[in-house]
């Protein structure tokens, strides 16, 4: 199957190349394109076991001199503790400038390393070989990198770009289903906001994608990453339109936070859509059946469209404080709330909010 | 007595003012040029007592909303420990994207400040308040931030330029000697390499400039800054160029980390150039003179010109493990040690050293 490559006009730029089976040629790619030391494999303990040895054996038998580091796997290792610890694996090994970062893995390895690679001797190069649907579709590309505070998530990183991304969609089919469909309402988002054809796309394949078949799944890998790299390379620091990609997410960032970080986050953003797009009605920018298009999009995914189906109990009463964790973005623009509502499909608009009594109303028909 | 500005030309650019009794004038001038929510003030623990609560005051006369954060003075608070301390405080006071960090002191609180600036919510603005010579003339400058891991000395950081640098000589006034001398060697450094009138200057002055006269601080720090600013705008990043800043430091760092830390860094600088000069002249790169002139030079403002007087007990069979010690630094180009030589005052070589034999006897002869 043909490879594809999609720019990112950040500064400096790289490429995102998308390819069933390209995990096996990652070796030869980096000596073909960069000049470098040894190789660090940054992984975590699940990815480690799936694909950690295999690319290790991959890059010495290539002649390249590489070491592997993992920390547990989950969200409790993305702190500045594991930064610091494999700072000082890598200052024992005697990594260098000269030397190479590889992040393999899905969004907290994407992170924590890109972030290690970003302040490791003031930064070193790093690729991304992101492993999960979500990391592929997002977390790797655009150059966020961070970790959590006991406080928050993400309040400490970088924006950080990767020399490159290696994209293996095959590697998806050693995920737990769970973990696809977290991507997925990532992959739908792309589709509302900016790729109607895409949602097109997701309406009439959905057989095709759950099932894995490498044409759907490359597909809307593709288009995923050429969305989010336009969207990063016109801005690459989140002063603009860089907030489309928030859209689903400040209801979705609510519910995550309300519910102590302990739901899927692809599942909180579905219904962050959906409430979105309600919004989006409710307030006269979108006609009627936008909403009932999402949802049954969502549906076909197995995606959640009630805050009840995220095993969340929640009752009027407690609308008016997910409302406030609205505020509590780092997103929130010089002061204002800014919400991404549509339209129509592929029609976004910034909307400032001040009617706290409509957000509050449109979210108690999602309980 | 007028104030000096001068620009570097990073990305982004910021300028440098120096003038006597800025200090009190900072709530003005941050208010005339730029736009900001709350200030933090990031200090240690002495400087908050000799500036800190001062500064609040001034700005909050102003009607700056502002906090002060301190942490313990000294090298051992420059960790990751002390910045995620630093950002939790300022999570838990909402300081968020709109609003200013403020470095108030030396070295240590420069780099952990503009270090957290960089990395808090991916970034902040930040102003260097420096309040030691070696931070006025040096560390405030050039956007080099970071922190200590046990293995070595700044070995987590970001490249991350301050909005502004405010530099006030009269600070200097509660410096204990010492520390003034600390800095006096960063200076000479600017005359050997860059500033031959500066040379001539110091060799003249040296009474006005330790009894602390404010004309004669003026110009020295001026002309640092200005050596420095020049260096940095063209080469912010290390690649090239800014290598010349570190004359004196490739056996200044060996002798700093053999000594485990515990000495100076002005004084294993000053012994640093005395062996970079002595060495231009085994090397017939310099004619014979240069050194004793540096020496002098050295002698005239109290620095060291001999191990021996670091207090450090090192004989001829220590001088290989000293040696060792260059080729750990960050610095080393592409696996190739290049030392900063001089032809002249002025006029600076980089050299890339093979011959570990002569090193070790001008070395011999510094004991």
């Amino acid at each position: 199957m043909t490879q594809r490559v999609i720019k990112v006009r950040t500064k400096p730029s790289y490429e995102i190349i998308i390819k069933p089976g390209l995990l096996s040629e990652i070796p030869e790619d980096l000596k073909a394109n960069f000049s470098f030391g040894k190789v660090s494999i940054i992984t975590d303990s699940n990815v480690e076991k799936l694909y950690g040895r295999t690319l290790l054996n991959l890059l010495q038998s290539s002649g390249i001199s590489a070491e592997v580091f993992s920390f547990p796997a989950g969200e409790q290792s993305k702190n500045m503790d594991t930064v610091v610890m494999l700072s000082r694996h890598l200052i024992r090994s005697k990594f260098d400038r000269q030397d190479l970062i590889l992040a393999l893995g899905g969004g907290v390895v994407g992170d924590v390393a890109g972030f290690l690679a970003s302040i490791y001797l003031r930064g070193i190069p790093f690729v991304q070989v992101p492993t999960s649907l979500l990391a592929q579709v997002d977390s790797s590309i655009g150059g966020k990198t961070g970790v959590d505070l006991p406080e928050g998530k993400n309040l400490l990183g970088t924006f950080y770009q990767p020399a490159r991304v290696y994209i293996d969609p095959e590697v998806l089919k050693t995920l737990p289903e769970n973990n696809l469909r977290d991507g997925l309402a990532e992959v739908i988002k792309y589709a509302c906001t900016l790729k109607p054809k895409l949602f097109n796309f997701l309406e009439k394949n959905h057989h095709a994608v759950l099932s894995l078949k490498d044409k759907a799944l490359l597909r809307i890998i593709y288009d995923s990453c050429q969305a989010k790299a336009q969207v990063v390379s016109k801005d690459e620091k989140e002063s603009g339109l860089r907030r489309v990609l928030n859209f689903g997410h400040t209801l979705g960032h609510a519910l995550e936070a309300y519910a102590d970080y302990k739901l899927q986050h692809g599942f909180c953003v579905a219904v962050g859509m959906v409430f979105a797009c309600r919004l989006s009605e409710r307030l006269r920018l979108a006609q009627t059946g936008l909403t009932e298009r999402v949802e049954n999009l969502l549906k076909l995914y197995r995606l959640p469209t009630r805050i009840s189906e995220l095993g969340l109990k929640v009752d009027r009463a407690d609308v008016p404080k997910i409302i406030s964790y609205f505020g509590r973005d780092k997103k929130v623009w010089k002061g204002k709330l800014t919400l991404i509502l549509l339209k129509n499909l592929g029609d976004f608009v910034f909307y400032e909010v001040s009617e706290t009594k409509t957000l509050e109303s449109v979210l108690e028909e999602l309980l």
